[in-house]
């Protein structure tokens, strides 16, 4: 086990039917809020003015900044810093999914540092102060409900990066599991892989020795999580599965799986960040696409790890190490399958994708981050083309 | 799952040497502390030193409160909150284990709140401010690092009770694994029963219906405690296995297991309370005492749930629940065996319990917290005959 800092001050309010005590969590974060959320399907459902009754019946002023998109920009991110500086907003109420969260994040920390956005993402600026925030979560994924990451896409330079700071863990995140009911298989699919990805990227790359509390709380979580995206595709509104889904949504990326497991890179979201900034695809989708690849090009280095994550979670048996991580690898690409998550670009409706531009972008950001060696150009080429 | 809500604001700074970083820690708590140790041990090891040094260079005035006992006394706990008033102290240095920390909560709650520290326990009193805690930890058993929890001793009525607020989570906790080197083979073996217990209570008695993230969490920790465990009596300086003892302890009480379990009760614990009080015995080694007979009477009606316990921890085999669960409670009793940590009084030195005390004393608890209907008399007190 290696040194860390973990100290995640978040507060989780859980529970059906919880979207109603927004107002009085709400009433100690400020008095004027940008108020952020994603596509109209908030007022459909009926939360938008559910949000809108809390917040006037606690007297806090708003501002809205609707519109977020799934793989948050710049551009409107920007448009939020610029709304918080001209109406000397004082905190943010954010109503979404991992995007709405993230570019909720991206205004806290560039309003509240007085910066631009952009220079937090390629690490000219760091946050100095953020704006407090406070969220509903609508769709579990990303986990930043309860951290302080978060990604955002420049459209001009088709760039997709992440950052961070212990100033943007939200002070409050309420996860109710009703909202989620109306999530649709795709996107449930979706996350699902979003989340098992945050728990396995630490799992195969880290070096920080024996760690048997982090690898057995990663098996563990993805065991359930691959358990309740089923019986959610059986059944939208089973509401245990629902809630089971929400909550280890945050605990697979709220720093637990990687405290004291030592340096790891992210190796499937780097090589995925690039697919989905320039085809406009899901997330999860592309993680679905690339992890089986990186596995089968990274067997001979992970054989051990890959193998007790074969025989932990999908039940593989076996004595020697290397057919079981194969049969693993094989197991984890099928699941993919069975939830309609796409394995292949051409699967995905990306026929012809621009392996060379993709191969650009990951490198560009593999240096940015210092993982060029681990994921050295030749084999993020192979693995592009081994996804076709 | 249940309704809950989640919020452990405490920072914890873990690593090989990390208790060097206590100074620029403290800084921010206070100018004047009350700095709470037990026994001599930490003069000997120079941690005592180590940490007057710090305080020194940060110039934070303090005053000693030493002599905590190993089950911290309510007669200790008004000592230190006299001294806290006397000399206007603004914040609290706890240096030790759970006892230490235990009582380091007490005063702080009691001080902060202007009430006497029992009536906090007795729920006459409820705290309502507290000064900010910072905490080396030298043994890791109880969680209190990363709680809100605390347990005192009324030596006058023979009462052990419990007690919490959200005030109370330390504001950092240090977990420096070296200093656990020297912890003596008993002592290591009774903590990893106290952490078990603190993982299995709500495991076992809680009815928030399927909850798969928090029994798979439940296990895996099980698992790697009872691990790390051998090899620390192996090789008391095994630093991985100290390392992931003394975080597992952390984890195994710090709101997570219990998340959305939905109501539970604390059975064990609430039996083993009146026995270190009266005979001041190590918690841990009361707790190895009555767990087994407390199964043994409740495998009717857990029968399930010891039963998948058997299976994920100790690999027992089998379809039926009753022989695989009775398999898991013999399992359970040998492990404990395995580590010398007493299964009966007579093992533990008390040859003549006096029953229809320890009867009286958990049933005035139990009434307290109303759990009498999941802890009948009748129960209770074949448990204790079972355990002589």
């Amino acid at each position: 086990m290696q040194s860390f800092i973990f100290h995640n001050p978040t507060k989780i309010i859980f529970g059906n039917n919880t979207s109603s005590q927004l107002g009085e969590n709400a009433k100690y974060l400020g008095k004027k809020a940008l108020f952020i959320y994603g596509r109209d399907s908030i007022k459909k459902s009926g939360l938008y003015d559910n949000v809108v009754k809390q917040l006037n019946d606690k007297g806090i002023a708003f501002v809205e900044h609707g519109g977020v998109k799934s793989n948050p920009t710049l551009e409107h991110t920007r448009d939020g810093v610029k709304k918080v500086k001209e109406n000397n907003l004082d905190c943010i109420i954010a109503v979404g999914g991992g995007s709405v969260l993230d570019e909720a994040k991206a205004i806290s920390g560039a309003a509240g540092s007085n910066v631009d956005a952009w220079d937090i993402f390629t690490g000219k600026e760091t946050v100095k102060a953020a704006l407090p925030i406070g969220t509903i979560l609508t769709i579990p994924a990303t986990g930043s409900e309860m951290n302080a990451g978060m990604v955002i896409t420049n459209t001009e330079t088709k760039e997709k990066l992440g950052a961070g700071s212990p100033h943007l863990f939200p002070k409050f995140s309420i996860l109710d599991p009703i909202l989620t009911y109306t999530i649709p298989e795709t996107y449930t699919s979706f996350s699902s892989v979003d989340m098992v990805s945050h728990l396995t990227e630490s799992y195969f790359t880290h070096n920080g020795g024996w760690t048997p509390i982090q690898a057995s709380y990663v098996e563990g979580l993805v065991k359930t999580i691959i358990e309740a995206t089923a019986r959610i595709l059986k059944n939208p509104e089973d509401n245990e599965a629902r809630a089971t889904m929400m909550w280890a949504g945050s605990l697979a990326w709220n720093g637990l799986n990687t405290a004291g497991v030592g340096p790891f890179i992210m190796a499937c979201h780097t090589l995925e960040h690039p697919i989905s900034a320039v085809y406009d695809i899901a997330h999860g989708a592309g993680l679905s696409i690339v992890t089986p690849s990186w596995l089968k090009f990274n067997l001979q280095d992970k054989c051990p790890r890959i193998a007790r994550f074969a025989r932990n979670v999908f039940g593989v048996e076996g004595k020697d190490d290397k057919p079981v991580a194969e049969e693993g690898i094989k197991k984890l690409r099928e699941w993919y399958k069975s939830i309609k998550s796409p394995t292949t670009f051409a699967e995905a409706g990306i026929n012809n994708p621009d392996v060379e531009l993709l191969v650009r972008l990951t490198m560009k950001a593999a240096r940015m981050k210092n993982i060029q060696e681990e994921l050295p150009e030749t084999m993020v080429r192979q693995i592009y083309k081994d996804c076709l």
